[in-house]
């Protein structure tokens, strides 16, 4: 009931995750009225997948975590239609102690299923508080992560995209508390720092942590302006840069990294209460995502 | 239009409420994302079916309420699949003038249907202010309401849980106004004092009061984590000891009163701005409900 | 990327808006928690739909605007039922600059179409910004817009409803941040003065203006108390008188125009922090709505 803490878990442990999911087009709409994506093709998000997958995977893996380190690898398969049970599993791939041996990092391989199918996978590597200090640590391992995830080939071309080329998304979206609670809850994530501000209040920040993922969908909502037409395959690495508030504002800009046939490596960088137009690199900065994303007709 | 008033209630008066309410996936989903249960059994939560009969009620029996003071005889009938429209009646079974001659207790039985068949039934009083203290009052009467509601059997046992035992539900939740008035509204709850700030200002509290089965339904959410597999099918008492306001968080823990067969008698106690591990019985407590459970595979 | 200025318009010019937005009883259910209205004929909020097709022709028409000024000749179609995908064009049927040359004022005939059918049409006008004061004007020309939108006879009667008679809604609904901003991006808005906070404090008001039609869903949904078995079926003209903001409470009256057979003529004033039990017609107004609706049995 208090989650599992660093010394609990074990190379090659397998979680299912419990409960399942049924996503909705009541679930597509909440996410719709939060981030308003103009984003399209009849399915659902594939962000909205991401996050409840991810979240599902919280309860078992991050209920202890201090921060949220990263993603890499991370595969869209199928599109998801409204209707569908996820189900999610999640096999630890790497385990360390840090230094101070009163956290770890922990490193799964979380996978999404539509019925038999995969329809995501992705590796996440989190810090998580050890229950006692004193516990032996287990052996290190450190899994191999490629830095670019591998999809399938998408033939066609990429007009009016260039390599190297950046692109200001223009507009910003303040986050509202309500907002990131409701969204964040529907992705059945419940981890500690998101809701409780009680408990924040005398916590490192002295309030609720906005979750990542809601940074990176309020991004990718934005950069409809600019990349209309675009769909995520793939995601090669985020960072979570810094961290976000209710209050803040995030803009966003995007490069594209490389083109292959009708698929675009693109870097999404977010910023709060900056203004993107001269392409943030440090300075306000708070995500920096890679990934794939083809034009879809 | 203004809402009826202690003296406009006659005993076995019959309201038939409108306007029907059909639910659907997507309120389902408003609901989830509001309160994030983890609870799921594919139908509509019981709570959900609840709030919205509860709801429905309002505009003919509380709208001039002063404060609503228990519930009984709670049962849950069959369960409430998305698309079904429910109606819902009320029969005045209990009426008492106040001694201050300005407000009175109103008891009524409702029941709330999905087509022809009773989904849901209860008793609730409530205080109402009277139009005119120098009205007559009807005669008195007081209806006769068992504490315990009366279920089918549930066959099977309880592995896991024991009479006595206290679960500690361990996480809080911080109430924001837009997600209580939202949900409030999802069920047709028009009750002035959850909406209008304008008004609140100078009322009471001076601020708009938290609609009392909005911290039911955070509480059940957060008991989850202890009561995983388990289903309300009726509550015995309920009673809102404190009133609660946004900005503040509820912690909830819960006592195993009773066990029959498969069925938990639970006692689940909220608190506000105060974590449950000391099993609080009165300072900070919010909520006290009674309720049963079953544990469904 | 930034939006059409006043130079760019011109007359006669068509716009088929993208993407189309397909509304399911997700988004139903989101409106229902914003508004909680209780007007429900089964099908998709008349509102709702007008709010959607306005706001899928911002992004070509009003992305610059500084003001949206007024609509006229509002015709409501056939119902539209969950699961429509809504198409959207609009027409440019007036553009006038303003004599400080830096703005001009566009008028649109906006059409709103499930599948191939029309199911809503309306004009509107709207000041926009120039991308430079220097630029020169186009001609102008202003549209001939009746004051009284033509819609089918509704046979019948209107019982209880007599000319000149007003109704004070009484009850209030006070705007969260949250709330106004999910619905506005439900309906596909990207007006930028909704969203922006870090923009907006800098800006006129110092703070994120509400989208007018927001307004008009909650003097509608109140008017519930007065109105109840009514549906809009026109809207003759509409002004917002005076910004709204988070915070504010609206309070709204109506009076009856006329009578046409079972089709009413309204006119819903909408005010902010002011009960309108003294029917304000000018100090707090917000919102002037003149409009038919037709009692539906």
């Amino acid at each position: 009931m208090s989650g599992n803490f660093f010394e609990d878990f074990k190379l090659g442990q397998l979680f299912e995750h419990r409960p399942k999911r049924r996503l909705t087009e009541g679930d597509a709409a909440v996410y719709k009225a939060v981030y308003g994506s103009l984003f399209d093709n009849g399915a659902l998000d594939e962000l909205l997948v991401f996050h409840t997958v991810f979240g599902m995977s919280v309860r078992d893996i991050s209920l202890n975590a201090v921060a949220n380190l990263g993603y890499a690898q991370c595969v869209f398969g199928r599109l998801v239609q409204p209707g569908a049970e996820l189900s999610a599993r999640s096999t630890v791939i790497g385990l360390k102690e840090n230094s101070d041996r009163k956290t770890g990092i922990v490193t799964v391989r979380t996978q999404g299923f539509d019925g038999a199918q995969e329809v995501l996978s992705f590796a996440r590597w989190v810090m998580v508080r050890k229950r006692d200090a004193a516990s032996p640590a287990p052996e290190a391992a450190l899994p191999e992560l490629a830095s670019v995830a591998a999809f399938p080939p998408a033939p066609g071309e990429a007009p009016g995209f260039s390599i190297g080329r950046r692109i200001d998304h223009i507009d910003g979206t303040t986050i509202e508390e309500a907002e990131h609670a409701m969204a964040t809850r529907l992705y059945n994530n419940v981890a500690r720092v998101h809701f409780n501000q009680f408990a924040e209040r005398s916590g490192r920040f002295g309030r609720r942590l906005v979750y990542g993922g809601h940074v990176i969908s309020i991004a990718r909502a934005l950069s409809f302006n600019g990349l209309e037409g675009t769909r995520i395959v793939a995601i090669n690495g985020g960072r979570h840069v810094a961290p976000v508030f209710a209050g803040d504002t995030i803009f966003a800009w995007s490069q594209v990294l490389d083109i292959q046939g009708a698929a675009l490596r693109l870097r999404t960088v977010a910023a709060k209460d900056l203004p993107c137009d001269s392409f943030p690199e440090k300075d306000g900065v708070v995500l920096d995502l890679d990934y794939w994303a083809i034009l879809s007709p």
